[in-house]
């Protein structure tokens, strides 16, 4: 289990990223190869069997253990009027994810991923990014250590997710912080704002930098000031996943810009992530081009609990089952050339 | 079952389209707006609900039985080197089908389509579409009765695929006759033919263009001398599934050739119609424009044998999982608005 011990071991462990192996995925390759099917037909399938070669390290990778985890947190910001939705429902959802009566508890067992929903102390929203910071010190490092303690080591693949209303504000500001821009750039309808809702996000996350702008110092600072649990949770899920060499599917806008500090730090740090998706709000698509990850999905889900990541999953077990059980023109006595 | 008693009933029939169930496709749209979710969060998963609720004439569609048929089929025109593959490859995949090795095997089982595959007269390819018809009156009719025959009525999902070397060459033939344009347009590599196999293909289509251009007049007698046994049997199957009200997810390039000259006819055909993917054979995007379908998944596959429709299926489920199985905010105790 990986816990940080205090911030410069969060920050320290952020510039020594473990890579994928390069034999396993050569071997992966080579198979690919001997497959009857033309070479490349398989698109994108292929490069996937040979991403999760490389990081399962070894040349078939198996997915009998997929995680789905969902963060939870309350936000302070939220009494600005920045979400179409009241706080309270953020409990009521983990209270229905409990029930399984959610989109994703109906998308992980379609896909055959284990559902872990996480809230972090709902009951006392982060402050207000307009007015202080989200959490002090040690607030942000439980979060952190939090979402890295719900990792399994043996986990295959991690699919991370989260639910927190309010939260599209905080994930701009912490947008803007790591790669520029304001709050009209970054800011979208969330769950489905008006156009006076979205003018008081974009007035809201100019606040948030205004005040903290100049503090955001490196990753830590900037998830702390501007972040909020659940998002902190998250960041500390996606760099553990990579300190085990987990491959992680990410989900939508907010849990990108969980990581988007992180990213702005060391850019090598998505190379452990697929985008499942692309989502409507607008921010995701600039996020993952910073990123340099093509969504496998661009179908305008914007719900976030990790719908789109567990939606993607077929496509993740689709490419391990095509390299792992078809036949090689050898075995299947097929011509492999003109 | 359907068949065709003539040429006449074929046409006939592409002009007595029945359509989908408005007031099942109101009933899905009102559950739709009450499940726990923002409005629309799940994007195109709703609307392939509400789509499947309509052609299946039903609030709560079902995926009970989903029928996956790949056709193949021998062209004369594979003489004219169009293909990086030898011939004998159609025969040898039939076999690796039968045997349970290849993509579609893999991405059948994994997605819970039930694999029919119908190879037409392998033996006899048909006429070299450079020099004559491929097919005479009767051998057409023929493939689109096997291709409608072989849908059962009691299908609520119909995934449609194919097998045959070279036939990339005789769906772009089917695409220019359709919609216009020469075979420098619609040709592109197939399996992987290098730049004098490319060459090879457009001469092909052009030179066919030539000898059967004018006497294209109708579906029946495109398909007849441009297109294929497969190719025809791919048409006959989806306009039978029409008949019956039954969806249809489309695979790549040559499914959709293969319907080019019907929605040349009635733009309306592609209605019962959900794209897969888009390939990345060139002339599939300039297809499914001219169909006016939006492709679930752009992953760069150029296989066929339906492999994209299979791939796409776990979203359909997916889309009908959480239609059917999520909660709606009274069951859940939600609050569904600020």
């Amino acid at each position: 289990m990986i816990a940080f011990a205090d911030r410069h071991a969060f920050l320290d462990a952020l510039h020594a990223l473990p890579v994928a192996s390069h034999s396993a995925r050569q071997a992966a390759l080579a198979r690919q190869a001997e497959l009857t099917k033309p070479d490349g037909s398989l698109g994108r399938l292929e490069d996937i069997a040979t991403f999760m070669a490389g990081w399962q390290d070894t040349p078939r990778p198996k997915l009998d253990r997929v995680q789905a985890i969902v963060f939870a947190g309350n936000h302070g910001v939220a009494a600005r009027g920045v979400s179409a939705f009241p706080v309270e429902v953020t409990a009521q959802m983990v209270a229905n994810y409990a029930a399984g009566g959610a989109a994703i508890n109906v998308l992980a067992r379609a896909s055959g991923a284990e559902l872990s929903v996480v809230p972090l102390d709902l009951e006392h929203p982060t402050g207000d990014i307009t007015q202080e910071p989200a959490m002090d010190g040690q607030e942000c490092l439980d979060a952190l250590n939090t979402g890295a303690a719900t990792v399994s080591a043996n986990t295959q693949l991690l699919l991370v997710g989260e639910m927190g209303i309010g939260n599209t504000t905080p994930a701009a500001a912490l947008c803007a912080a790591s790669f520029g821009g304001d709050g009209a750039r970054w800011c979208g309808r969330g769950t489905g704002v008006d156009d006076a809702g979205l003018s008081r996000k974009v007035t809201a996350v100019n606040a948030a930098l205004a005040l903290h702008g100049s503090s955001c110092a490196d990753p830590f600072a900037t998830l702390r000031r501007l972040g909020g649990r659940e998002i902190a949770a998250l960041a500390g899920a996606i760099l553990a996943a990579r300190l085990m060499r987990i491959p992680v599917l990410l989900d939508g806008f907010i849990t990108c810009a969980a990581i988007a500090p992180l990213v702005a730090e060391n850019t090598a740090f998505t190379q452990h992530c697929i985008a499942a998706h692309c989502s409507a709000e607008g921010g995701h698509a600039m996020l993952l081009d910073r990123f340099g990850l093509e969504p496998l999905l661009r179908l305008g889900l914007r719900l976030g609990e990790g719908s789109g990541a567990a939606l993607a999953l077929p496509l993740i077990r689709a490419a391990l089952a095509t390299h792992n059980e078809m036949a090689t023109f050898t075995e299947a006595a097929v011509a492999s050339r003109v």
